[in-house]
């Protein structure tokens, strides 16, 4: 029998390839859409289901108003460390007329985009395949390469080094609003060494990634109000407010040329660049030209804006616009409200709560009257700049030393499981709510991504490419191989 | 039997006033959106039996790509002139959402709103009740207007004074791409010595008017383009280029703080606003406080922009916004595009063409690379800064002398059909393409309204107010029975 456990791992995916991809896709088969409460039941359940087959006892918890989480363990004779794993399985929303494949068809297709059918026993399978579906990649995948690593090294009869307790979250995608009462709640049974946050893509360049940091996030949508119904244009149009062209001047108004952003504050709690971060950013693969090309634009936002660097320091991004119709949906009015969508991505040291309110300042210095709810007749008629803000729940950035015990043992894995080069990231762009793992649980957080970064995370046509399910697999047959004492050792940092 | 043509307006009413309802909601059950031709087929054919019915001669007028036009005429034994009428049968797009009750049921409500089952003969008729339907006011009012006022009158065995050429349109809400063309191939049996626009409301104060001008129309579509896809807010915000933010500046960028449209050239062709036209508009009753009141607003875009004075310049009218999603349908991503509609009401002198050249300029001015279509895979890469402009057809205002021997017998007619004062308005806010009669028919026109101005023309909850219908009914039955032979002697400025 294969004793090394990356090669056990190669071995049971060439025999096995194909059960785990038609498993994989019945799990992607079940829609997923945040706050579908009970599409959410239907993947909680399976997913009691599929770790309980592993050997593992499974629950799900439950708080009111909130999707339910999944929790669990799996205990092995001598461990060097208990390691907990959380994943979300909820998704983003989605739109289906935007996707060249149904979002819950896991349809498998060829590099170039073509369908094929799933293999049999002993067919040939592409790495370069893809399966496409919400999930697919955020963050599905570490359920099929976990479930699979363990069946990889129960085949190899090669006996684990860690503990695992899991947490796996279904409103990741709205913001997590409710991971810090479940993690106050449950913190008895989520008692961990460490805690591996499995999510995001591994490097653009492909190689794989350990990320040290992930940035918060807060967010708010804007509605800005004109007449109560719509108008004529022709009659009315540019003696009543527009709110369309009222939300464009406050959109370029909350830039400068330069890309910084003009909200009074807005830079003055971001940590400084350090020089080891600097010198990390300054030993990542530049992909830039490569990601230009892949992605499809001329040039950055900014002339000149480094795009690691950026990722350091909290962003400001428009991601939506609405108001009356556009094209063959376009009519002749003056709309009576507009409204703009927009996420802040925050830096280490940034605060959710004090950035929404320099946001908040930063209308209200410009004449706004703010409402929390639409505006009565009463309000419309006594201000004449009228806005709702409606602020997203957000989070805190969080970020661990990047020479630490687990930073360590972390790169070793990854660089074992992919003999290869692997890539450190003082922090990754996207969020997760890695800083209550620290607060609540007490526990040093790192994050092991396995998706591809070309995987249109959060947008239509998301996907999954084999050979990083197949590198997650791997992954995971030597992590949980792996001797973690030495984190165990090192409580403060990790 | 009755002999004044008003009063004999008024007795038919009273006793037929249910069938003119019943009649009337029937036509407007017939959905009629610009650009749904197998729809505007329907009511085409339904106005000529209309017409038919009461003598006129009537045809459908065909042109490749173009809804069809409704020509036909109404002669009589001693005319004192021919007069034309243009009415347009077609509708603006409908968001049935957004409506109270669907656009096509012609539901009939008290003042209130409320619902109330369509009178029987003898029941009695609220005129302040309002049908509600999607071209309730525009613009098929005239047809029952003409209608009526044609049964009545043969009712009361009362002669006819003028000949009648009909043109009946169904492209308006698209910008009239074909009227030209129509009016081209079917000018000699349009000839007329006026033509009446039957389009737009009454005075914002309730008093019958007559308008001598319209303003004209210009618009387009514009396309800001990003990433290929959408990307991920977080790992790609605020470095790859974000469509919505620049649609932002760029609308921001078209106005300056005194509501100015900064486009170069904006104004430069705009006819000056004469003495003339400032005592007209001195004499304009004072709405402007019932109207924010009305509309729901509590102050006008810019402080001190006087309403009347607005029509006689050029407009720049945001009238939609689409990037991605906001509110439950937000995600997390930079869009891959954002798009604004943008209409122009052209004052006197404007050219549409010039306008949208200026336009043009601007935008590339601040670096736009402009493209025809949707930007292919090259493109996207060679140009940082992508849009696309999509013209909408326009056409330039017009207007005729306010002392012209027309505006005097339109003034007496409105006069002696409502017995109160005529508002006498120097241009409409609203388009019409009135300046192509001038130019192919080479007849005068003017603008007579029958509809409420608070008929939420072009948006959710169109209505026609029943007083309206009866002022339109009792209009015609005048008009169709006054001497126009002034009209006819004055050739040059009607």
């Amino acid at each position: 029998m294969e004793s090394d456990p990356r090669q056990a791992a190669a071995v049971y995916r060439q025999a096995q390839g194909w059960k785990i991809l038609a498993e994989f896709a019945d799990l992607l088969r079940l829609p997923n859409v945040t706050r579908q409460t009970d599409d959410l039941e239907v993947n909680a359940a399976e997913l009691v289901r599929r770790f309980e087959d592993r050997g593992a006892s499974m629950e799900i918890a439950r708080l009111d108003g909130a999707a339910p989480v999944v929790i669990g363990e799996l205990r092995t004779e001598a461990p060097t460390a208990v390691v907990g794993v959380y994943v979300h399985y909820d998704g983003q929303p989605v739109d289906p007329d935007e996707w060249t494949f149904p979002p819950f068809s896991a349809t498998l297709t060829t590099s170039a985009g073509q369908p094929v059918p799933y293999p049999g026993a002993g067919d040939p399978i592409d790495p370069e395949w893809r399966i496409h579906a919400r999930g697919a990649s955020d963050d599905k995948t570490p359920f099929a390469a976990l479930t699979s690593a363990l069946d990889a090294l129960a085949e190899a009869g090669i006996a684990r080094t860690v503990d695992l307790v899991f947490l796996f979250e279904g409103e990741e995608e709205s913001g997590s609003p409710s991971l810090d009462r479940y993690l106050t709640e449950l913190a008895p049974r989520l008692r961990a060494d460490v805690w591996l946050l499995c999510d995001g893509p591994v490097h653009q360049s492909r190689a794989p990634q350990v990320a040290f940091g992930v940035r918060g996030y807060c967010g708010f949508d804007l509605t800005f109000y004109g007449p109560e119904h719509e108008v004529h244009s022709g009659h009315y149009g540019n003696w009543v407010p527009n709110p369309a062209f009222e939300l464009a001047v406050f959109l370029a108004g909350c830039k400068d040329e330069s890309g910084r952003v003009t909200i009074e504050g807005f830079y003055d709690d971001t940590a400084p660049i350090t020089d080891e971060d600097r010198r990390a950013i300054e030993a990542l693969p530049d992909v830039e030209a490569s990601l230009m090309e892949e992605i499809g634009f001329a040039g950055p936002e900014v002339e000149g804006a480094g795009y690691a660097e950026l990722l350091m320091i909290p962003s400001f991004n428009v991601r939506g616009l609405r108001a009356a119709g556009v094209g063959v949906e376009a009519r002749n009015v003056v709309p009576s409200h507009a409204t703009t969508s927009v996420d802040i991505r925050l830096a280490a040291g940034d605060d959710p709560e004090a950035m929404l309110s320099r946001v908040r300042a930063h209308i209200e210095k410009q004449g706004y009257h703010l409402v929390d709810d639409d505006p009565g007749p009463v309000d419309r008629r006594t201000h004449r700049r009228l806005a709702r803000l409606v602020p997203t729940a957000g989070y805190r950035a969080a970020r661990i030393p990047m020479d630490s015990p687990l930073a360590r043992v972390l790169l070793d894995v990854c660089s074992r499981a992919s003999h290869g080069d692997v890539v450190a990231l003082p922090t990754f762009g996207g969020s997760i709510p890695l800083y209550l793992f620290e607060d609540i649980l007490g526990a040093p957080v790192a994050i092991l991504p396995i998706a591809n970064h070309d995987n249109n995370q959060h947008a239509a046509d998301e996907n999954i490419r084999i050979a990083n399910l197949w590198y997650g697999v791997d992954l995971w047959s030597v992590l949980l191989t792996t001797d973690f004492s030495s984190v165990r050792d090192d409580p403060v940092s990790g």
